[in-house]
């Protein structure tokens, strides 16, 4: 029956591939997923970051994953020492963001933004896909991290969002096809962590934008990580790690699998009443911040007349 | 407050841009607003198609679309004979999609579809709201053309509901964010139409995708375009055009900003029900489809072993 999951999944000596494990959630996933018992590889850009996680990670990589013939070719590197098979789950951490006012973006910014936000873990998934379906590996996992910004957005977030919202697409069409080879996907959509990441797109994040989050907590990686994996031992399609995302998955379910009927319809009915709040509250900030924005504008040169 | 909108947008001697408006949809359009007095122009890659639309729109355009310079130089020049003041609207039609099987994709598939399913409008989107914000065009508008599989997907849509949920993540920032500016974006999620892009993408699509897809009307472009007019002069943020998207546009809302409270709250209750169903007749026809898929792969040479 739909909305049951009481298939629960067990890490003990499974091999799981991360990557972007180097750091912030992947690599907090790594050591919780090393503690449990699995032979954890990850695959990172940055050897630095590498060099400092390789203490507690068994089999440390430094690979592009940009392409799909890059991710394809990490793949089957990690899997070398597992005799070619591919790995029974594969959790892509990978991506970054670079919030910005979008009349300021020029086309690097958006193509970046999609590149960093999507490619670079629809890749692995297009490869472990393949792998795993050429394998006749059932019961193999693949998990997308997408973000509460997969479910909604604002101001600032415009080359972000869209990359995190194909996240989503990504792996609901996938959860539906790939039911045809056994293999599960899911899709976790974390909210705001305290991670080298968000120290590094606060560098360029909006002052509104800023303001409109203010009211978030910022939670630590290794939390998010924990809810990451209860979700990834339960099973449910999307996997949400606080209230608020909660409430924005429940109201953007659509026809997503249902993982509680009884706190589906709850959150639905508070959602019913709180998106419409919150949105309304973001929507006074912005356009309380028109005159600011124009003067900013201005100074920046922005207005040719 | 949130969700009334009382200012109905008066189409008669407005200068509305569509690019991709050489057929199916965004030619029905075109010859709509040509009607209620607008001055369309129309920009389109295929000269034939242009041709074949000329007799009826002022303004067709044969050139690029394909990146953020191709896109701002087509805006350029539609603007010319209105002395370069930006469009009233800007209505992005442009798109197309190919169905086919993710283990089967190869690269290209997947690039192409973000590129004709995201960017072909992205970039549209991005040159209008620098040219609007600079101009300081106040009440003017950015549609983009989303699909009912930007609420959802399936099996087979791997390349196309990653785009078009990226559509809805960036039409969804930008009503946040050029609120600043006063310029109204909405979006719309058309459900499959008899379209020369229909046929097209009938020419890859899986056996399964097309029969879970079979229980759809396929509507006319004309009526689809008609809902498409109808929402652009109403001003709602989503526009759907048939009871299906609605309902999945019900159980996606989030914090999308809200046309009618009762019945929103009516189309919830009914997608709290029918979204399951729905999904588990879906998941049913996947799951039959297993063993002549197993045996179609392998009739491809896609097991090596």
């Amino acid at each position: 029956m739909f909305g049951l999951f009481s298939k629960r999944w067990n890490p003990d000596g499974k091999h799981v591939y991360i990557p972007g494990g180097s750091s912030g959630l992947g690599l907090a996933l790594a050591h919780i997923l090393a503690q449990k018992g699995s032979h954890v590889s990850i695959v990172a850009r940055n050897q630095q970051k590498l060099n400092a996680a390789l203490k507690s990670i068994e089999a440390p990589y430094s690979m592009p994953l940009d392409s799909g013939t890059a991710a394809a070719m990490a793949l089957e590197v990690v899997c070398q020492p597992h005799a070619g098979e591919a790995p029974d789950a594969v959790i892509a951490c990978a991506g970054s963001a670079k919030p910005m006012f979008f009349v300021e973006m020029d086309e690097d910014d958006l193509v970046d933004g999609m590149s960093n936000g999507y490619w670079i873990q629809a890749w692995t998934g297009w490869a472990a896909a393949k792998m795993m379906a050429k394998q006749r590996k059932k019961g193999a996992k693949i998990v997308f991290v997408s973000s509460t910004l997969g479910y909604m957005s604002f101001i600032g977030w415009a080359s972000y969002a869209p990359a995190k919202h194909a996240s989503r697409g990504l792996a609901d069409t996938l959860q539906s096809e790939l039911m045809l080879y056994g293999i599960d996907v899911q899709i976790f959509f974390p909210p705001t962590m305290s991670t080298p990441g968000f120290d590094e797109e606060n560098k360029t994040k909006p002052e509104i934008t800023r303001r409109i989050e203010s009211t978030d907590e910022c939670v630590p990686a290794e939390q998010v990580a924990r809810s990451l994996y209860k979700g990834i031992v339960n099973g449910p399609a999307h996997i949400s790690s606080n209230l608020l995302t909660s409430l924005f998955a429940a109201s953007t379910r659509g026809a997503v699998l249902r993982d509680n009927w009884i706190l589906d319809a709850l959150y639905d009915m508070i959602a019913f009443i709180a998106m419409p709040v919150w949105r309304s509250s973001v929507d006074r900030q912005v356009r309380a911040h028109r005159d600011e924005h124009q003067q900013y504008l201005t100074s920046k040169g922005f207005f040719t007349s």
